[in-house]
């Protein structure tokens, strides 16, 4: 199947994430998976768009999927590959993509080889089930894989089995130019910058500028720029126009 | 204006949680909200039903606002409502609802006790922009408000002051009968469970039940059980069951 990857500039690649679970939507388990592949898409220059969380409902996952695949260069799942009944995420990719889905025999020589005669049982056995076309995606921690079917991979929700899917599957993912960001600790209230620092963001659309205050313990509210641009002379330009407009407005406080 | 509750069943309140900032979806900062949020809202009797994170970008703020506001009883919202040019989700939200947006008196009023002179500038007064109609959410840790209008709920990012803010607005929310769950520790791991497991699901279609592997460093491959359901003599029943399920399994490994 070819990857279909819908973006507008060749050197942009997108990504939307669709956190699988019950459990994170309970409160019960706190998602860690977020933050760390957030980071990991970004050093890799793949940006990530929109992260959704749903529950592990068929109608929720299908939409969910549909929505992300058909908007964003990749759509990244974690969660519900499991081998119990609310492991559903395969079986809704293949809905999502029109596929059919059974038992894959690379898939099941792999459980076979770690789970011998009885214990490859029915319940060990969905988590070879697999859409038809897709490629698996290995690790080194547990046997049951993921997979990647046109632009959707799928993961396992543990943090650790994720993390070492996602070793395996980056370098086969076609990325951008990279997101380059430099960080200015302003030593001002946030309050006291903003209408400059938006006149500055406003000199430069196509540069992302964010403004993140924090409280330092010694000296009190502060606020952290953050520029972020593919581009290492606009970033750098930009760099240069916050510390001169921060000299400015601080020599008036 | 009148509060819209989508839900079929009056003992069920629903909610959606949308996460704003490019921070968050480029990695620098992890998101601390979601967990949160989950768990109180479980607590409290609402069911949080999906989350999405979006970039600080009118479009897609607006698009998930809308998605979620119609399918959910309440959205809940953290972050973009700093004195920044970044921060948009106020414009966001009036924009959904077609509502105007202005400053508000009574935001102005608290900054202006906060902020005296000078300091109330431009920048800060943009904290004061409230869609037209909303209600304020005050906080004990910052004067910036957040607000409520309709059944989306506006606060800030900022954890300490996100959790304050929701203290404040969730007396007034309409809550449902509470989510009950028990924790079921199968001491067995989850492939050796999952057929039957399966079985005990399908005799209880209105009862959640999720499996959840885990190691434990004495006795290695683990699978907790939660069982989740609103009815008290539900969750006793398929709690019997799985205990009673379980020992028969493991009676046979």
């Amino acid at each position: 199947m070819p990857i279909s990857l819908p973006s507008a500039d060749a050197d942009i690649v997108t990504a939307g994430l669709l956190i699988i679970g019950d459990e994170i939507l309970s409160g019960r388990t706190k998602d860690q998976n977020i933050g760390y592949i957030a980071q990991y898409l970004t050093e890799i220059g793949i940006e990530l768009k929109e992260v959704r969380v749903v529950a592990d409902e068929e109608a929720a996952i299908v939409s969910a999927l549909d929505a992300l695949r058909h908007r964003y260069g990749y759509v990244l799942t974690t969660g519900g590959i499991g081998p119990t009944h609310d492991d559903i995420t395969a079986e809704c990719v293949a809905k999502a993509l029109g596929v059919p889905i059974d038992h894959d025999p690379r898939a099941v020589a792999l459980l076979r080889q770690r789970f011998g005669g009885a214990d490859l049982n029915e319940a060990r056995l969905r988590m070879a089930r697999i859409p038809l076309g897709a490629d698996l995606i290995l690790n080194r921690i547990s046997t049951a894989p993921g997979f990647r079917i046109g632009n959707v991979i799928v993961m396992a929700g543990v943090p650790a089995i994720m993390q070492a899917m996602l070793d395996e599957v980056a370098p086969t993912l076609r990325t951008g130019a990279k997101m380059l960001s430099v960080t200015v600790r302003a030593d001002a209230r946030e309050g006291d910058i903003g209408g400059p620092l938006g006149d500055v963001a406003k000199a430069y659309p196509g540069v992302s500028i964010g403004s993140y205050p924090f409280f330092d313990e010694r000296s009190g509210p502060n606020t952290n720029i953050v520029v972020r641009s593919r581009d290492p002379k606009q970033l750098a330009a930009v760099q240069s126009d916050v510390e001169a407009m921060l000299a400015r407005v601080k020599a008036t406080l």
